[in-house]
């Protein structure tokens, strides 16, 4: 294969970044908008990032360094911008963080000059995936994220075996970090923590997620939360769970945190992951639900289901049938971006507003529980269409 | 349904096994081509393979003989042709295995008239699949693939209990197949025996992937070798790992040889297949990696991540998230084509250079192993290019 140089890859790598979004019109369902592309793929990441450029050491052009995905992103707004924090994974699995900007939150996402530098504790990561930013009321912002390393109880040959912490950054402007020490919790292990955006009786409160059995062994598990007096020594001396898994509902065998909850006049406005087995593995939902103002732990409002399933193309990638929100941003004008990836591959959003997505989560029927119980739900809606549709009728005569 | 015969069906055939092969230019890794088409799929099967043509004991034109897909491939060249010798699966579960040929050994593949007539063992085969073809310097072109039958030690009710051997076949021509007996090895089973090219100290050389925790138990496992006297009564009595599988890389959960090695000036060629669990499954990618000239048990070049993983429709199939390579043809004008199956179901081929894939295995950089070693790599990648392009700039001036 003659190599005939970057020049083309580069102009199909720009005419990429600038592809303007729109959205899905094949998908509707009022409560929020897909659109026609993901926003950022592995083709987003700069050639310089993958490629050596230079002739002299690479007269191949072949790709020195590649990229399995850019997935599962922390959302926030920065002077006016939509910077997500990209989990972006090579092809030898081990995932880093790099931060992509828009302006619009939708289309034109571009990467920083290089990857985000995190610093280490006295014990390396083996990888680091899936932050959580929260611009806290204290000022900084915290960059939560899973840290995972060999199990050093791990039985002989079994080498996938992870213990799972709550790793734990923060910053003023996403280019400088300063790691603090991981999470420690009840629980021997961590994932999906996230911060609670402001101050509970002068402490943080973190939504954490028990292992299972430990903490409330027997209940099934679920999201818990804590308080915490330091983020720079975060110790969570006591978990209760809240927001419980539940048999044959879209968070059977376990659920989680995902973006930091939005304040709202109802409420705080949740997002989670549910999952569920099946035939072909698990299957992650995405799901929202509200809590108190006043307690933040306390559920006010469970719609019931999903509220975005992988579709189409999206159920397919390195680890399929997943759908996952780790980022969410409220713009000024009320606008909502849910950033959703798409089986552990690629970036997407979804457009809605935080008033709809109040009405979604205050108005529609909570999980019934059975079938007999869900067909009776359809049957009052379809009724109070007839009624609504006949009275209609009726005024037009 | 009124059957009008197989004219359509046979012209429609005719037209897939002429269709020529493109290059699919919306992938660009700079290592190797993918192709818009797999090479050879359950379709390319001839009709007279799986229909009954006589209208007067099938006047509806039914099919008797379905097939599920045709993959994992072995592959060499003859006579200027390259033949796969492919595994067809019944839609019954059982594989057998058929000659494909073409001449580019890109696109054109046809079988040969009828299915490989492999002759068994004493104890007869549930299953055979998975084709290592090697034409060794002692004349002969070897065989070597998986036997499987009940395992005579499953528990009762355990139906898919089986006992894995590495069955062996020789031939010239690959029509005439001699069955030699089955490998015998310290390791209770074997899956994913290769057999190297060349006599080692007036030896054969297999590569074997000893069941875990049986030879080198808590070293976690891997790609071992030994030697053998005699083909016709094979038996390896010492294995060693040496290219062994690893926490949090491609080849976590267990990786094996693909096809035999190719020799190279710099060394032997290999590529195997790394396995993952994630919650999708098992995920199989293909990797690369070199070995000593002398010495082809010493990894001398073991470039980070996965060569091939599946990408778009390659990822879906009767067993979804899977490359696997075990064919490899180096043709004479330097061309290396890379025979990889996706997800249990149909053939590719990969096209790139021996030269290149020496290339990318003696300049990718090595898994760093953790998250931050990683950044370190593309920081440096970076920052090589910065300067290249700045003083490619300046150069400009």
């Amino acid at each position: 294969m003659p190599f005939s140089g970057f020049a083309s890859l580069k102009a199909a790598h720009e005419r990429l970044l600038k592809r303007r979004n729109r959205v899905d019109r094949s998908f509707h369902n009022g409560i929020y908008q897909r659109f026609a592309h993901p926003v950022v793929t592995r083709e987003h990441l700069p050639l310089e990032w993958r490629y050596d450029l230079d002739p002299a050491s690479n007269p191949r052009g072949l790709e020195r360094l590649g990229i399995g995905g850019t997935y599962n992103s922390g959302a926030i707004e920065l002077d006016g911008r939509v910077l997500l924090v990209v989990r972006v994974e090579g092809v030898d699995r081990k995932s880093f963080f790099a931060v992509a900007e828009s302006k619009n939150g939708i289309d034109g996402f571009r990467f920083w000059d290089q990857p985000v530098v995190m610093p280490e504790t006295a014990r390396p990561d083996t990888n680091v995936y899936d932050m959580r930013l929260t611009r806290h009321q204290d000022g900084w912002i915290y960059g939560l994220f899973c840290s995972e390393r060999p199990d050093p109880k791990a039985r002989a040959g079994d080498l996938s075996a992870a213990e799972a912490q709550c790793g734990i950054a923060r910053t003023r402007d996403l280019r400088t970090w300063e790691r603090l020490a991981d999470l420690r919790t009840p629980s021997p292990q961590q994932r999906n923590v996230v911060l609670h955006p402001e101050f509970v009786d002068g402490k943080y409160l973190l939504y954490t997620r028990p292992q299972d059995g430990f903490i409330d062994a027997g209940s099934g598990g679920g999201i818990g939360w804590g308080l915490c007096d330091d983020m720079a020594q975060a110790v969570v001396k006591k978990e209760q769970v809240f927001e419980r898994r539940a048999y044959h509902t879209i968070k059977e065998v376990k659920n989680g945190q995902g973006a930091p909850p939005i304040r709202t006049r109802q409420g705080w406005l949740h997002v989670g992951h549910g999952v569920r087995g099946c035939a072909a593995g698990l299957r992650y939902t995405a799901y929202a639900f509200m809590t108190a103002l006043d307690e933040p732990w306390k559920v006010i409002a469970a719609p019931g289901g999903h509220l975005i399933a992988p579709l189409g193309a999206e159920r397919l990638g390195d680890v399929s049938n997943v759908v996952f929100i780790n980022g969410m941003v409220a713009r000024k004008d009320g606008e909502l971006l849910l950033y959703y990836a798409s089986s552990d591959t690629r970036q997407h959003v979804a457009r809605t507003s935080v008033e709809t997505l109040v009405d979604y989560c205050l108005n529609t029927p909570p999980d019934a529980g059975r079938s007999a119980a869900c067909v009776q739900q359809r049957l009052e809606l379809i009724a109070r269409n007839r009624a609504y549709l006949g009275k209609k009728g009726g005024r037009r005569k």
